[in-house]
């Protein structure tokens, strides 16, 4: 992803390991985040823990508690983890699109996707984990906010460059961005609760916003 | 609340008790209860627990059982506290103005208050217990989404008169109703996080959806 206002939504660069127990240890890293992910993703961050990692991967309560020492660095590396697996999902994908209308549209639907053949078994992470951390601030809540506020920054960026090219009526960016992220979060929260018309109407309210000039 | 498609968002009618201990009962469920509901807006409905209200409320856990029986009994009890006082704080006060766009704007505005100078601690109850739940079916999910979808058709009821009285201009009333909703669900999350932008960005989006035909 190109630097500027959103380049934090970008994915951590994977260091390149050839010691053999070292990679061993990544490997079952990588294994206990996939699975904390999709737990988090259902049940909250608070739902995290050693033990119950434990139960679901095989591994050994102690060897999970070796290699993250704390459930709030267990927590922070669960964030670091979903946001590379989102970005890899919903931002790189659209870089293809031509930056602007065909990228807004692009990230947009990649969005969907994300929460429609869910990424993380009980849909957005980060709707899942903000309402039950928004009572507990620290660095938790502090990582889980960056990357929301990057994502809305990525919309503002297209929708201003849609603007400005003509592609799309005269509108208050950021008022917009705000709206069209709003309008997603609600759609995640319907598809969980089984609601058949969620796509469709995600995908005219999102119209609505991106009319000709 | 004139009966109708938003019937269920109604106060119970209080039952009028003489017997003392019976009152006493009730009084001590009242107690439990308010207690309940915002431990649920801050940690969710799952954070209820019969031990935690008896640390909180200075009654005994055996007492709190016995009146509640069961967990799923005291959620269930929990959503219906819920609703009664969000009736008195955001539908009720709104019925001195007149319907349709008088009292679309009243809603609004008392729902903004219920978030802002929060009627519960952790803000919206519905917006924190229904992400924990949507991954739990039962009663208790479907008693949060029957009061949520009546919340809705509540606005979409007073948009359509508002409409038909040409108060506004002509809207799909389904898919602007959707849309004020989210934005009021995510000023309320963002509230939560401290945006200082929240309230005002909130009625200006609303505004957009009320405009002269």
């Amino acid at each position: 992803m190109e630097s500027g206002p959103d380049s934090v939504l970008t994915r951590r660069e994977p260091v390149e390991i050839t010691d053999k127990r070292l990679l061993r240890g990544a490997r079952t890293r990588e294994t206990v985040l996939r699975h904390a992910v999709d737990i988090a993703s259902l049940d909250g961050l608070e739902g995290l823990s050693f033990g119950r990692l434990a139960a679901d991967s095989s591994l050994s309560k102690a060897g999970i508690q070796t290699l993250f020492k704390t459930k709030e660095a267990l927590q922070l590396a669960a964030i670091d983890h979903a946001r590379d697996l989102f970005v890899e999902t919903v931002i790189e994908p659209a870089r293809t699109t031509p930056r602007g209308l065909p990228r807004l549209r692009a990230l947009i639907e990649y969005w969907l996707a994300y929460i429609e053949a869910p990424l993380f078994t009980g849909g957005c992470f980060w709707m899942a984990a903000i309402p039950e951390q928004d009572s507990r601030p620290g660095p938790v809540l502090d990582a889980l906010l960056r990357d929301r506020h990057a994502w809305v920054r990525v919309l503002e960026h297209e929708l201003r460059r849609a603007v400005t090219a003509r592609e799309i009526a005269e509108l208050d960016v950021e008022l917009a961005a705000f709206q069209i992220d709003s309008v997603l979060c609600a759609t995640n929260t319907a598809l969980r609760v089984g609601d058949p018309a969620a796509m469709r109407r995600a995908r005219r309210i999102v119209d609505g916003f991106l009319t000709a000039p």
